[in-house]
């Protein structure tokens, strides 16, 4: 049995792969990458080849045990349906009835975009404002920056209150062990500490803890070596700066 | 035993309203409402008497039956917990191994907050840009239209392959019922149609047909009764300006 992922460099397919590896799935996984043009849109060849009309990536695709095709869009639900389908003996997600831990796993699951939605309009006016609009993009960012700010600022509380209930070494997102909802969580915030969107000067210590802790993970950095490009890890930063 | 939810007007909150009446769920729930101010953020009231961090909608409280509470952020994860805990006779979400089905109403499930990735930076931007940028502005909202069109378009190919495979009556969003996909998604569609975000002036006849037949359904129209504002109903538009 071979699960495919068609994964676009420096996207959020990242978030699937790490889960599938850290499910356990990294042999039964065939990864396709592809490149984006003038780091954008992806090249054709991807919605060609993996004939999901959107063109978008993360795209999964897996035999149903039944003779039919999976094919499952969107990161989130792709690694809902790893871990539904597969996932059966892991602890990335509480089962019923532990309801309180479970939704609380599922609400920052669900999070995960939500920086990002305040985030990319920022992006997108850094692609399309023209270049005569310097200082209006400057005062566009800074008021965009606020929403980014106080999502940042939820994570900072989140893993703090963690750090301090459950030790230095073990604060995540819902709580004292790792969950879905770092692995997906953990793009968005490199992201935006990365490239800088909506940070507005500030930074968030625990959070960089927290991304760093992550991305010493052995599936981490086995999703580093079997994905395309994911130019978005503090650790890498870190290293280069200090060449 | 009460579900309280914190229903912020005009807001991704209607998605979960809609869902627990749906689920049966009308009488067990108690909902509260909050204004926007000036139409944008929540007023503060909503905040301090959630008690959640973030000020944000929905926001969905419960006990978890064994004497603690279960919090829900995120209208994504609301409707998951919902459907969880209290859908396990309900056909809104198939049950595994039905794994093909199942991964098609996920994915489209997670999909309701790409379009509007999509839209809302127009949105920002009609509230931050500067009036003397006028000309600038529709020249931005041109750019970022492409890709709020090509989600419509997604949906629109979806609904007329349902509506071709399983009769005129039937199309939904993921195959030949109504599903936990369509009830996240229909706020998407509503809000962009309806506030004219990013849609170029185009049209989507389906997706509209779609729109009207969900909000025909006895739990939407009471879920209108129920909650706070939500002034984004097809129907509701169409009756005003008949009058």
């Amino acid at each position: 049995m071979t699960i495919t992922l068609y994964y676009l460099d420096n996207s959020r397919a990242m978030r699937v792969l790490w889960a599938a590896i850290e499910l356990g799935l990294a042999d039964q996984l065939q990864v396709k990458s592809y490149a984006r043009v003038e780091g954008k849109k992806a090249v054709p060849e991807m919605q060609k080849e993996s004939g999901f009309k959107l063109g978008k990536s993360p795209f999964l695709i897996d035999d149903d045990g039944q003779g039919g095709r999976v094919e499952v869009f969107e990161s989130v639900a792709c690694i809902e349906y790893l871990h539904d389908r597969y996932g059966s003996q892991s602890s990335l997600l509480p089962a019923s009835p532990a309801w309180s831990q479970k939704s609380r796993v599922q609400s920052w699951l669900a999070f995960c975009e939500t920086p990002m939605t305040h985030a990319l309009p920022i992006i997108y006016l850094r692609w399309h404002m023209p270049e005569s609009q310097a200082s209006l993009l400057a005062e566009m960012e800074d008021k965009l920056s606020a929403n980014v700010c106080k999502d940042l600022d939820l994570y900072e509380d989140a893993i703090l209150a963690s750090e301090k209930e459950h030790g230095a070494e073990n604060g995540y997102l819902a709580g004292g062990q790792i969950s879905l909802a770092d692995l997906a969580n953990a793009f968005t915030a490199e992201y935006i500490i990365v490239k800088k969107v909506g940070t507005a000067n500030r930074t968030w210590p625990a959070v960089e803890r927290w991304l760093k802790r992550l991305e010493a993970r052995p599936a981490y950095r086995k999703a580093l070596e079997m994905g395309g490009l994911h130019d978005f890890s503090l650790l890498d930063l870190e290293r280069q700066s200090h060449a």
